[in-house]
């Protein structure tokens, strides 16, 4: 059993197929179709070309089989695996039109989703043996959020609400629209279920006492320096899950954590993490890196 | 008149309005719908936090429109502009649980994109004087691949091809498929039309006479030092475009450029540039980091 | 303020343009377009048939927006308003194709949401004076989910959660599987992101206990006697959120509500509540019953 | 051969993909996702809990080939089978994740479906050996209209226009304003195809003479006394079809049947049966009502 | 009042969205966008090149409000109109980029359904005098049949049925798998609901007797001669709706009529019928055949 | 290696789809369903009724697949092969109403598509022996470019661009606003990427001098005499792509081509071709002309 819930295929499906129509458009791979004949196979290997954490190898699975169901993958290691440089993840065998067809739309969505997860890893790795997990916000590629989610969760992050609709987060606009922080917790604890959770965001240890006296879930700490943080936590002392936020980054990670913090989240693991470098390479030759445009 | 193709609306509108049902989901925006009444107004300017080239303001003005009718945005510089930090980008007024509604949506767009367009223009800016054009390539966010061509166009880049297709990229493993470059190249003349262009990929100057011997329009070279580009452009000698890729950075541009190459083709423009750090703010206020979960 | 929670737009209009289009087909209104002129105009009110709560006016706006722009729409009360037999709930003015094009869509809509939303009301009212909420399920009409929870939210009910994807709930069919309670309420806290609740079924007092001690935000108490109910409620003392589920009707709920437990969760509030009976007529005529086929 | 005509897999997938996307969100089944390891199988049985007419078993096999390629299914009866309390009408065996992650949404299509079909069936026992047939109407859930008028068939009933493009049906309102019936049939009938039927609703013996000395295929009697209808079916003496309406129920369909009337349309079938009430069950146990939020 | 049945906007608005995506890719109209200043204006004309009818107006009004929603169009003719070579059909004025993005598009929509209607109005008055109508079948492009039907009768024809489910059409091979006709009628009548006719494919004179015992609506002569024909039409004598067809063309199609046959149904007007050559052209110029690619 | 390139099986499912769609509406084959059992065989040819080149067999495939999965396949020739007239292209066998009710699919797409193919391939031959290419336009049918295309190359033709953002091609409108061609041309190449081709529009010779000048890649000759197109051509010499268009026939082509024209590009292939008609026969029978409303 793991902690990696994994994305339903009919939620991967169409995502899928839409990144593929993208690169299709509405003439195929016309250089694979001139110069290869239909029925020339071909064996490809997804190799890493840098460390890192794999994710999105359903992704890959989805564009194959898009592209020629008769194609065989073989996945070496599973989502949430550390692999090295120049390790292969998975072999990928079929007719060739197919496989370079699908080539760049599989290592988009699992290079970029690498790249998450393997940033996720490092700051997860950060602040082992603290209690504080990481966690992603909804800062995240437009039409990617569930990918990037799960992209998080290989990487050993967990996840802060994925939308609007799930969960309550009540900020300083939202306070200084409703008068105070009192009210405002007051009027979403009226309207929402009771499968909602209710988190809000603090600027001084006055209002962090309010909302504890109100009985919310979690309470956001942001831009704190850790000296705040520290007395925040202690503050809390429990009655409320706390979680630091702002421009946190490997760095600053470790200490932000040693001040007993339950959660760090950090935005730019799902918007701005760079890719994990990974190509599609003739099995068993020396790894060259490949160019596509 | 500027080179920067504009998107057409009916390319962004669906766009933003999956992106928006991503976030809203099946209830909406819990928060603000629950603490903040119908009727209440606000104003809100986005504000750049670091300078940069910013790209995508016709995707917030689509996010608010689509959140409620009634939104007034108006835009103080175009696409494609230089922002300095702490600058007013957009001033938007209008009912506050539409503005909030679309805050998290408009800002992934617009940092996202507008992350593109400064790394792009840094780029650029490194090979100014030479006569080197910086290009995108394919290795993109699926589903956002029109976006982020153009604004690789806002930050003054060009755009490589927009799919497998509109143009020929006759790559290595194509060749040897083929056999040789040779009869790859006859391949591909053979069955695209007259306005689909042929570009190449080479390894030695034997390839490049070949191809140039055949007509190519374009030849990629591929992962060449300094030394070997600069004797390849001179072999070439304007016969063909030539387009030098490959791990290509701010600090080994120049040098690139240098050898008279025609294009530097960048993956990590679309695939790992960090956002533009633009955010929502009460206006006249003094910029504050919001944080957004 | 009110605890009605609004239905986005972007989320409504696709809804009722799938609605539109199943109706109108390939060819539209044969009968309204044959007989009756592009240019005549018409009048109608959408009135009550029975004694109700009205939900679902938003619809009804899209839907007449979509058959034709120029329609006029009064609507004189508000989704969540109680409405007497023969009151008046809104007029419609315009080219009378429109009107007759949009009339079985608008009203198909209306009724089955202003069902719910009467259903819901009438059990409210039958635990007025208790402490418990009345909650729907998931036993929803497929496509139909964010509508009808908005429909027991304007008959004044509170939502369960909206899918599988935004809280745990964990039954005996999991309990089963993972062995005994404890396992599973361990396995799902260790996989789920701190703005996810946790809920569980529970079959005996033993298991109640070992909940709490657990923390879960909530549990669920199935087909439990009044008897059994009170003791689970005196047991958990506060500690969680109690929900009593179970066929319960309109003559039990008092009964239950009595027993002090939280919520009282009611499926067939959107899987079998009647509609409520609105028609379309002539205004200032006597009510009749218009049969539409 | 049977008259129950059945519903085409294009038309049926789509529907099933929605529904399961609708209860899936972002992150899938969260708590099965959490509890169940990915390898675990298990087997579950669809037990009727009352007596009734089955109808969607194609939608669940849909659901479950949508969450799980590899889960087996046995349907015991086909759709249209009376089935009594506890009994099963088919047996679903696989991966558990998939099992669980499919069970509501199969559930919900089977229940609303199966709901009509029972409800149908009730009202044609209660016309048996009169000559009337029972038809739905066009007041149908949004997005559900082919599914309900194959439940309707499923249950013994029949059909009237599935749209308002399929059949001409022109009513009190087109009349009125036509100025006369006269005039609405003969637009009517000179604009559309020979394929399409026109029936047309009266409120005087006047208007009956009129239509049938016009050639119409079909007269709609509305809220007739059965004195009325009576006369009426007398009249037309088989020149047309005639169909009786306005809230029919079960009480009075048998005495409106014996007036020789040819068609009982209900509107109720399809907007307000309640679910049949059918559970997915661990196989040979004892009957538990699961709750399902 | 006319017979034209108008073509929805939410059917049509569509179907142009898709086709504009369709010319716009990715890039948009790289030529307009790169040689045109955004806050150009120009004015057009659609003018005929040669004489027909004109249908499809709106596709043209959809397409140019979707490519910028400042265009102005004034339609000097409606559709159903018969032009002149030569003759001005509407005026488009505004931002010449979105004048120029949506050309394509819009004459595509309309020289097809043009071209429809202009061929159903040759063959119609081919057959004027006689009370034979002209009407298209199932033989449409693919996405297009609303569209296409919609032109036909534009063009002054009816139409047969829309699809498979809104009328039974039994034909040689459904009555070779029933094993006679007598069979096949019955299991038809049996299963369909009351406002769908009946048509039959008959090969004998023995076969239109036993259809007209049966009562059908309509009987099919398909592939007879003159002679057949009356001789066929001479013996139903009005008992059912007679349609003639198989490979009918301008030049048989009157002695056909003159058979007294009802309907003439003629598959090429949808799936042969050349464009009506129609273009867009700068105002008051001599008009110029333009070329577009 | 055949220089007809494949249309990508992801692109052309969902046109089937919503073909399919179209045609079975909400009700499915109410004829076919009604008369044959579900479990009833059948075996059927398709058979050209004329002689012509086929192509869309993979249309076919997508079609009868959707409507049955067990239905087995076998297409005697490729596409782009020639048939004669009678001759069985694709035998096709299974469920009888699974095949009854993808045919008028099926062939709508097949008969369409094999229609462009054969027209394409008349003005091939009338070329033969010289070099102009025949090429398309983007006078397509709207919903259909990427089918049509592919329909040309099946014919032998080959395709110009896919849409407006493919290529750039300066036409008399652009010259007109820009002020000259060369201003036109310079605006075009600053804005566009390298791997975009760029054709003008040009209506005299010193036009042609200035095009060449500025290194066009192709120059469209429209509407010339052979006279002026035979100078052209020598102008040229080689150093540009030339275009000959605007009304040629199969009768005039020969000429055109004559005068060493490279490409000659005709809209009616895609606009007005009509279709090659096929056939959905019983096996082994003499054929029958099938009618199909």
């Amino acid at each position: 059993m793991t902690s990696l819930l994994p994305l339903p295929g009919v939620l991967i499906e169409p995502v899928v197929r839409s990144a593929l129509l993208e690169d299709l458009g509405k003439g195929g791979d016309l250089t694979s179709d001139a110069i290869i004949s239909f029925n020339r196979k071909a064996s490809f290997v997804l190799k890493a070309r840098q460390a890192g954490v794999v994710a999105g190898l359903d992704l890959v699975a989805y564009t194959f089989l898009l592209t020629d169901h008769s194609i065989d993958m073989h996945f070496h290691r599973p989502d949430g695996s550390r692999v090295a440089a120049g390790e292969t993840i998975a072999t990928i065998s079929g007719p060739a039109r197919g496989l370079l067809a699908g080539e760049r739309t599989a290592l988009n969505f699992l290079c970029h989703l690498s790249g998450i997860a393997t940033a996720t890893a490092e700051i997860v790795e950060a602040v082992r043996g603290q209690k504080a997990k990481i966690v992603c916000t909804r800062k995240t590629t437009p039409g990617l959020r569930a990918l990037e989610k799960y992209a998080v969760r290989a990487g050993g992050g967990a996840n802060h609400r994925f939308g609007l609709d799930d969960a309550v987060l009540i900020k300083d606009n939202h306070i200084a629209i409703a008068g105070d922080i009192r009210t405002a917790i007051e009027l979403a604890r009226a309207s929402v279920g009771h499968m909602v959770k209710i988190e809000v965001e603090v600027d001084t240890l006055d209002q962090i006492e309010i909302a504890l006296s109100m009985g919310v879930d979690a309470i956001l700490l942001d831009n704190m320096s850790v000296k705040q943080l520290a007395r925040a936590v202690a503050m809390v002392d429990g009655r409320a899950t706390t979680e630091a936020s702002g421009r946190i980054t490997l760095a600053t990670a470790p200490a932000i954590a040693a001040t007993g913090v339950d959660l760090i989240s950090v935005g730019w693991l799902t918007h701005s993490a760079p890719i994990l470098d990974i190509g599609m390479d003739v099995p068993l030759e020396p790894c060259v890196n490949k160019h596509l445009n």
